[in-house]
């Protein structure tokens, strides 16, 4: 319970709410260890509420019996969560309560100010994704083990290339060697992008063939007890072309000059900006057509953004990528994306796959 | 576009509204075909606009190029889709826009308010969740292709009951096999419960071993190409109890009684009702502690919603579980869960394992 903790700290020392409504399910499964589908959590300085609905309301109760300090109200068709809320802030003579504005759906928001009133509500945005941020030794290792899957899947991948018909059946396979090795699921749906359809950062996987003589990009993550990885290689299956290898060779480099500047105190939109800065250089920045990169955790794309508009600072215990990429219309695209930890120090690279420009030909 | 149109058309003679800004990416894809993920369609009377960001650009431009109606419109740091929105407000003189309560953000609202004026702004809740209520021919292919794989993993996990260790282990293998028949994921975290675990009605499927002498409740789902399945069936390893014989029955019937209640034009809540009134009887109504049933399709709960505050009427079309349970806390559960499509004349039963209490006897 040191999470929800820490929450209830910066809740009591918050100058705005006196108590914090939760509905995040991957927030509150992250404070609470119990998944947050179908429920709510209010958090005051020195109290915790959890509500849900008579179907999860047996199996909440056994569990939080065994951790103190959090209660399960049960809502019920004449009771919702909100009538709950009320209450709860009535007798705790809370004022102001802070709501998740970027999980909470603008109709739940209506029936919210309906039962407490829109004048006591105040909008927060990442109050508990900011905790996120920060993973514990834990995450850490299941982050670690989600990747470990990922990889296995990758270097199967790379040999299914000369025997598979088309995306979706390379896809198809990853996805059910990922299953066989344990993960949950994949973080996301995989991209498998053949030929010129790579020059498309974010293409749809598809019945477009899997040819020799181009390049197949590969992005596709694991869920692994509820932690997410995240990694993209592009392959080339036959002789490189000389386009290829100079871009990937800029990719690889631009990767390179990211990773060098990764480390506690580094303004996380400064990692960015080199980046950009050396793709200037080379006459392609028109051509890297996305972000750097993105938190990695009980979701594929969290705090901290590495952006142009970025605000956060990278600190130890953060997880993200580094993925820069560029694309060519009609053409092709290269893309290579890795997960780092920010340490004391400066960083860990989490993936360990190759990112040698020869490991990606397929012969 | 037919599914467009219709849209369309209710816009046209929508009496509060102008133009509908809709963000659920499940409906973005109904009505376009096209992935809904991080973008916006706006629709007019006469017009769409599909509004995306670089990544997906070349793509979506490729896609609508072969439809004709929908034009693509590329979001940009400077220009988000809230901007894009008023501009084409502006221009086809459009004074009141209608937006997706349940599918916004409030976050996103706050922006979509601060970009085209909050009092241009009217909330919608099931506009076009209205419309995937009934599903076409093609629509029911696809749901009845991902009952088929389901019926088949259902098979399978009867077999293995006696086999697996744990709760999860049992899950674990549904999820392989319902990959390999082509599923493209589950449509929900299949739900195992064994033994007095089947008392609760959303257990979290966990590493409760899997013993003879007791019950083993599965409820599981498949998606087939964006289109869902859901089933249970409550299995009982070794020599049935008295008990769960007679729970067992008492669900059968509810079930059966439900049956007999299906076709178009009934209300949805009347059948909700004569379950319940059927369970009053038997003196069991406290231990049925859901509701009735949910509309199928390209997610697992969509409407119409099977319960004692449904709104919906039945019509041809509509694709819906009826999955009547009891559950006994410390005891154990029963829960049956079919899928029918209401026709011109009645109902269809799309799922067709048994339901035979014998057939759920595994020695």
């Amino acid at each position: 319970m040191k999470r929800l903790h820490a929450v209830q700290q910066a809740v009591g020392g918050h100058r705005q709410v006196g108590a914090l409504l939760i509905s995040e399910p991957a927030n509150i499964a992250y404070l609470t260890g119990f998944p947050g589908a179908d429920s709510a959590l209010l958090v005051t300085e020195t109290r915790a509420y959890f509500m849900t609905d008579k179907r999860y309301a047996d199996d909440a109760a056994a569990f939080f019996r065994r951790k103190s300090g959090v209660q399960v109200l049960v809502t019920t068709h004449r009771e919702n969560r909100f009538d709950l809320c009320k209450k709860k802030l009535r007798r705790h003579r809370i004022r102001r309560l802070g709501f998740e504005k970027t999980s909470l759906s603008y109709y739940t928001y209506e029936k919210l100010a309906a039962a407490v009133g829109r004048r006591c509500l105040v909008g927060c945005t990442h109050f508990v994704e900011r905790f996120r941020m920060y993973k514990d030794p834990g995450e850490i290792a299941l982050i670690e083990q989600a990747i470990a899957v990922n990889e296995k899947v990758l270097r199967a991948v790379k040999q299914w290339i000369p025997q598979v018909r088309d995306e979706r059946m390379l896809a198809q396979r990853a996805l059910d060697r990922m299953q066989r090795l344990g993960a949950s699921g994949p973080s996301f749906d995989p991209i498998v992008a053949a030929g010129t359809k790579s020059a498309i950062p974010h293409a749809r996987t598809g019945t477009d063939p899997i040819r020799k003589q181009a390049a197949v990009l590969v992005d596709m993550g694991a869920c692994y007890e509820e932690y997410c990885s995240d990694l993209t290689r592009t392959f080339f299956w036959g002789r490189m072309t000389g386009f290829f290898k100079k871009v990937y060779d800029n990719v690889l480099e631009a990767q390179e000059i990211a990773f060098s500047l990764l480390g506690p105190g580094t303004a996380a939109k400064t990692v960015d900006a080199a980046v950009r800065r050396y793709f200037k250089k080379q006459g392609c920045l028109q051509h890297f057509t996305h972000a750097l990169g993105h938190g990695v955790g009980r979701v594929v794309h969290e705090l901290p953004s590495l952006s142009a508009v970025s605000t956060e600072v990278l600190m130890p215990g953060m997880v993200l990528t580094i993925e820069p990429g560029l694309y060519y219309p009609g053409e092709g695209g290269v893309r290579i994306e890795d997960m780092v930890l920010i340490t004391e120090n400066g960083y860990r690279r989490l993936s360990r796959y190759s990112r040698e420009r020869d490991d990606m030909r397929i012969l």
